[in-house]
């Protein structure tokens, strides 16, 4: 018999209506995932939170290495005069780097910048190492930090640093490269559908969005709970931009000098910002279960009575035993109703409760976090039971993510329709776009959307672009973006 | 039936007997495990090096949770006015850290330094953070790159960034404090034994040599081939030191404000140094099996008759499914000797050669890496051979390493003895020792060597020492040092 729990909200937190990003914060305060530190915009992660990040990982290191890169470090330090290199990169990253300037008590000849992205160092090795076809195809990434200088900062979702991965490959060909780059993308989607269960949108940046150097740029988009978008993996082919300014050449097959063709690739921590926006809810976390530090927590009840304890324990072996991560609380200073609570707030997946009853029955109560249902399984068989539940509780919060989405996804007829629901029920607004760069800016200027992407699934909305009655070119998902 | 396997050595490896400096650049070089890069001192980690660091990150991640502490992460940049509060420890540091001055186009209020350790900002997020004795202790760990300008570097011995992990943990009493740093010293040493194959002698190190604003370093030492020591691992009592210069507090069981005990213990990518030193031979690098990337490479002979390739594709899967790391390489622009002088340069722990002539026998060659005995194995059931016998290397490596430092290890009478020995055959001294600060300078100026440290294992060797005449304190082990 499933039954509806229903526990007081926890204190503390702001419903997310009365005021999204308080509610954003009060969150991750509350369940200890981050913390200020003493340098403006750079961020402590805590256990809870740098657990989420080591999932990821994990996910996406084994198919990276199934896919056949290897690992590897490069400096953290970049000279000044291999970022200048590349035109377009130089501009877009130099006024948010970090400059070191002194070694020690000595001056430096040259002034080094902390990566804000390795494109150039990990160039001008490739430039010295690579020599014929034969070593092609390079399937290089590392897991480093990164220091972008920002102004406003919010945890997670932008910090002056972060921690993220960064794929940097050479091919022989470009479409090579196209494949490598579009393969790249749809593991980070397949990460965030199998792992974090957020649904995404999947497809091409405008020129005016794309990466700082790039031929093209390809991304996956989450929305969020209050409509907003969230850049969440992006995967660049970088042509010959790169190998040509860091003279990158091999003889190829035919004998003559060429240029590899370049891509490069990264997620981040940022990726924790959406599972926390796309999931959360006014108790606090909602994670997902492949990717909760604890997916099952056992809360005794009358912990004293004879047997209870014992019982607890045994479940929590068996649990472990299927590979399931589980806590048992059994602190005597707190109490089952100040457990529930808590653990509600920090997201864990599935809580159980036993107790002398539930003992004597042979069940015990599971209460699942996403929806709050209560039911009662038995004890016997209880591990591959939940093994089962919380494969459940993945595709149902991966369908009403969808849902959600789908819910906040809108089309409109007219420029002044957009702007009314944009401002009332923000979303994605799928719409047919002329192609000009110029437009694109006047309506970011005029309403702070930007497009967020071209979708490889096009749809055919219309003959003109709503914003400046050109002919529409594409089909374009648009949005305000983190 | 055994036989010696001779093959010529590899060219462009100097001989160690020769120039040892040089053989270990030369082995580090053909073997690919890293390069230089264009900032002096910093160095790029490759492929094959990276995946050594990934099998030891692997090991002790593992240690450490299971010895009850969580990963987090700290920020890379630090104020000068955190590093400045601890005096001995800014004293040790301040003249080796790199300066950040500027963020984007703006010079900085206050400069920050790329963080040489975290003490200091750890120390004084764990002062917000600490409140009562209920949340002790703190069992933290962060895997990050460090920066330390060095005027003179080597390729991971000594290299102005580096990887390491760094554990910083909070404790009710000074037993508890302890007792910590000597688990993760031991944990460092199981580490050194059972994965890498290396023997330390374990200890304290004097006051003289101790880090920067410890109450006592620990320490874990190596001895190379060529006679010089190297730290391999250290693991600081650092007392209140630190909890009380950033005024870290706690309520305690009777109410009273306490300053909490406080350890931190790293290890680094100078380990794998550790590795190529003591492992090494004239042909190249000789890997223990279980830090091996790849601990077993097929070798097809006579590759293009018929059923070859097939069989050796089927003994690559058998030995996968065991769990055991392997390579075929069924390359057909190379031939099998030169695939031989290859894996060998770069330290597999076993070959594997299968031609017609074998599979029509229902057998294999087998040549091991690490002592060259070549014997043919039977097909059948090969794959549980292969761990037996890559078990075996791994004991034989260990003793090896461990008969080669007792050989280099020695007692002396006097200090001209002592003098002789070390610059004829280099190794571990053992001695007496008056526990006299500027006895030990005094060696250390007239001779380069140092106390490596003060081992747990006392032996009793004499009353006086043999440098000043005073009367003996303790034994210690004496070395030059990388």
């Amino acid at each position: 018999m499933a039954t509806k729990d229903s526990k007081a909200f926890v204190k503390d937190i702001t419903p997310m209506e009365e005021d999204f990003a308080q509610w954003y914060t009060d969150v991750i305060r509350k369940t200890d995932l981050v913390d200020y530190s003493p340098v403006k915009g750079f961020m402590v992660i805590k256990p809870y939170g740098y657990a989420l990040w080591e999932n990821i990982q994990q996910f996406l290191d084994r198919r990276f290495k199934e896919t056949g890169h290897e690992n590897c470090y490069f400096p953290l330090l970049i000279p000044e005069s291999l970022l200048n290199k590349e035109k377009e990169h130089v501009e877009g990253f130099a006024p948010e780097v970090a400059w070191v300037t002194h070694g020690g008590s000595e001056p430096l000849g040259e002034r080094l910048c902390v990566r804000p992205t390795s494109e150039t160092i990990i160039c001008s090795m490739y430039s010295k190492w690579l020599t014929s076809y034969r070593e092609l195809p390079y399937l290089y990434n590392q897991w480093c930090s990164v220091v972008r200088w920002e102004k406003a900062t919010r945890p997670f979702l932008r910090t002056s640093e972060f921690l993220w991965q960064e794929g940097h490959t050479l091919h022989e060909t470009a479409e090579e490269a196209q494949k490598e780059t579009l393969q790249m993308l749809d593991i980070y989607r397949e990460m965030a559908e199998d792992l974090l269960a957020i649904p995404m949108v999947v497809g091409r940046k405008s020129d005016r969005e794309k990466f700082a150097g790039a031929e093209a740029t390809y991304t996956i988009e989450a929305l969020m709970h209050d409509g907003k978008a969230l850049q969440s993996g992006t995967s660049h082919n970088l042509a010959q931009h790169f190998t040509k300014a860091f003279d990158i050449t091999y003889q190829g097959r035919n004998g003559d000098l060429e240029n590899p063709h370049h891509t490069s690739w990264g997620a981040s921590t940022r990726l924790i910002g959406g599972v926390i926006m796309v999931h959360g809810d006014n108790r606090g976390l909602v994670l997902p279960p492949r990717l909760a530090p604890i997916q099952v927590v056992i809360v005794p009840i009358a912990q004293k009575k004879p047997g209870v304890l014992e019982r607890a324990e045994a479940l929590k072996n068996e649990l472990i035993a299927a590979g399931i991560r589980v806590k048992l609380d059994d602190s005597t200073s707190n109490s089952p109703g100040w457990k529930f609570n808590e653990y509600e707030m920090k997201g864990v997946p599935l809580r159980v409760e036993i107790g002398p009853r539930d003992i004597e029955n042979g069940v015990a109560m599971v209460a699942r976090r996403d929806n709050h249902v209560k039911e009662s399984y038995a004890l016997e068989g209880f591990a591959a039971q939940m093994q089962t539940l919380l494969d459940q509780v993945h595709g149902d919060m991966l369908e009403r993510a969808r849902a959600s989405r789908d819910e906040k996804t809108f089309t409109f007829e007219t420029y002044e329709e957009f702007k009314q629901k944009m401002a009332e029920t923000p979303g994605f607004a799928k719409t047919m776009w002329c192609g000009d760069e110029a437009c694109e800016a006047n309506v970011k200027a005029d309403t702070g959307v930007t497009i967020r992407c071209i979708p490889f699934e096009q749809e055919n909305l219309g003959d003109t672009c709503p914003f400046c009655g050109k002919p529409a070119k594409e089909m374009v998902y648009m949005a305000k973006a983190y």
